[in-house]
């Protein structure tokens, strides 16, 4: 039994926790080596845990040739064969400390992001961005294109930001995300200040790298130059272990996790342990690419909105007018949407400030009570993917409601 | 004689002109060497052309630390001595292609950034950012440590600098510029985005440089970081060749030149020639740094305006929301000041948008005849400076309406 009072003080906890997290790029490694549980034959992949016939369509397809990427499985035949028996392993990111962006494919041979919580310690996970094509194994689609892009981002574009990270001591996330925000980034559906701020934070250690490498470093400053979204995944790595700091407190009703798959959404609970609530698919308004409409849209995982759980993205939309022209929508809506947020949320974040809110923090810890109580769902931004793989637009996504009810049942049930 | 209709085409062609300019920063000398008509004593600084005895307080100060600086003179004394019997010669920056920050003092030994329009063919020129401190030559103080941070700008930062535009071939500055606008800026009191895409177009050119140039190269991107006004002196030097493109369209009525000095405020208008309307000083509303009130406001020059000349600052403030901290004001009246500034433009610019307002173009071209008739004047952003020198605060500037008043007059003088 726990009383309306000792409820907001759990959730306070939690949120100083979420808030106060302070992420440190320390380092960048392959999975297999740093991701806690991450073995030889594991492949993460975004959302709640499902058992492999569970998986369909593109997410199904991007476990395929995530396995035929790490060189488990020589075609599609012997890895679907591999992950129905069990001999490949599929885990879900959050489970690992990761974040998956869309269907969010990690091998143990990809390099990821190492962010360090410096407040309490947390490590927290996130691959590489593939790079500006519709085309990505993120998206569910294979080929050589995909294969040489990944090649080269793991390869070339990781050694290299990972020799910078190395020679810098460890590079601070968050006073460069609060300075994103004052540059018109949300940090989930725009990264491009971030992006730009973390090349230049990089410069001074690349810039005496020796002649054999120039090339290499060339290639790398080519690449973030063409990637506005490069910095979502230090974002998404950051928003991770600070939400994972904000898990556990007993009696908290703040929402700790929300996550997507081909089979539903799913969240967690910072005061309801490791139990998942699995609602429908997310409501979405969606800007489609050329060519594309809602009916070639679907679900194959997501979990970038990590970042709208930290208090981000939908949440600090307000910051990024410029978004209106990728996702739809006009400024009003996007003012509207992020005001809404507040009335969803325990308090407003110390650090992430909204310029055209005069200054005001962006509306951070959701409480699945104020959720249920108001009807209001969060507002994700994020990318689209189609039927066929790729990526076909971009929109705002809104959590299913049935999650935070489920998730307020299971709460009543265990603290009356 | 000239009709409306014949006025209006007559703008038109003034507007296509100044919206149509393409800018492109070509290399980095000294004054001396490309700015017409700059002897080894000649010093340039902001407003419309006064005698020595007409120049006052700090601007009357930094003509003098200027021929110090330069070596024309040994001490205060001497440099009044020679400014009085012409050994020294001071012209207006704008009759040479330049464009002064606040004083905006020219020598020819320091190093301009070299700009060409390459859609007419005309140059522009401006001088180097001083770096944060409050005390700076252009404000009107100098000392040891004034001198030494312009030896280490002109020296160290202009030579790095310098090299590495001139190994890039020119950079194109209409798309950094366009883009810095999505990225929170207004291009006169907030440079913060420009002065990352100008730091980011230089690293290729920078990272070969040999190891002997590490030092140096270090220390200009530690200066590049800490100067997030840096850009301003691009945005200048691309805004000057912009409105001389504008300049001499017979029967324009368009604005092309604003500019302020210690004596008054003057402006030329493009179809009259190089005749200035000077007028009073302009109206202020400040927002004062710690220990500083209006009172302490001293006039000492000023052409950055140049910007919103060509459609820029206040004129694409409702880009720029993380301003109203630095020089005041709320987000609501940004917008409302942004809007009036449709209502004295002849048109939208066609590359700098504005994300608050649906991506409409900049509010663009000053018609004189239109600031008279709705008695709106051209809001500015800009820097303070007190009477001791040094800058104490930041704010918004409106022009007087009696230059407009009197190139109204002069207009209908001349064309009936």
């Amino acid at each position: 039994m726990i009383d309306h009072e000792a409820r907001r003080r759990a959730n306070q906890t939690a949120f100083d926790r979420l808030t106060g997290a302070s992420p440190v790029l320390v380092d960048v490694r392959p999975a297999g080596e740093v991701v806690p549980g991450m073995t030889p034959t594991t492949i993460l992949t975004s959302g709640p845990p499902h058992t492999w016939p569970e998986y369909t369509g593109p997410q199904r397809n991007a476990l395929v040739y995530g396995a035929m990427y790490e060189g488990l499985a020589a075609d599609e035949q012997e890895a679907e064969a591999k992950l129905a028996s069990g001999e490949i392993q599929i885990e879900p990111c959050h489970h690992h400390g990761c974040v998956g962006s869309v269907a969010g494919i990690y091998t143990a041979s990809m390099p990821v992001f190492v962010v360090e919580n410096t407040d309490r310690g947390n490590l927290g996970f996130c691959n590489f961005y593939e790079g500006e094509s519709s085309r990505r194994l993120n998206y569910g689609t294979y080929g050589d294109d995909v294969r040489e892009r990944l090649d080269f981002v793991n390869g070339v574009v990781a050694g290299v930001i990972g020799d910078a990270v190395r020679a810098s001591g460890g590079i601070e996330l968050k006073p460069m995300m609060s300075r994103a925000l004052r540059l018109g980034d949300e940090l989930h559906s725009r990264n491009t200040a971030g992006t730009l701020l973390f090349t230049r934070a990089l410069f001074p250690h690349l810039a005496l790298a020796d002649q054999g490498q120039a090339d290499r470093v060339r290639q790398t400053l080519r690449f973030l130059e063409e990637s506005d979204y490069f910095f979502l995944r230090l974002s998404m790595a950051a928003s991770k272990v600070a939400v994972d700091a904000s898990r556990g407190v007993e009696g908290s009703s703040l929402v700790s996790t929300m996550s997507l798959s081909c089979n539903g959404y799913g969240i967690r609970v910072s005061g309801l342990g490791d139990e998942w609530f699995v609602g429908p698919d997310p409501v979405v308004q969606g800007h489609f690419f050329d060519g594309f409409t809602e009916d070639d849209l679907v679900w194959m995982g997501g979990e970038s909105q990590v970042t709208e759980t930290a208090g981000l993205g939908g949440f600090a939309q307000a910051c990024a007018f410029p978004l209106q022209k990728y996702q739809g929508g006009t400024p009003e809506a996007m003012i509207e949407a992020n005001l809404s947020m507040y009335e969803i949320t325990v308090g407003e974040h110390p650090d992430y400030f909204i310029p055209f809110f005069r200054f005001r923090g962006t509306p951070t810890g959701i409480d699945i009570f104020k959720v249920v109580e108001t009807g209001i769902t969060p507002v994700i931004d994020g990318g689209l993917g189609g039927r066929d793989g790729g990526q076909i637009g971009a929109g705002i996504l809104r959590a299913p409601i049935e999650c935070f009810e489920m998730a307020v049942g299971a709460y009543e049930a265990r603290y009356g």
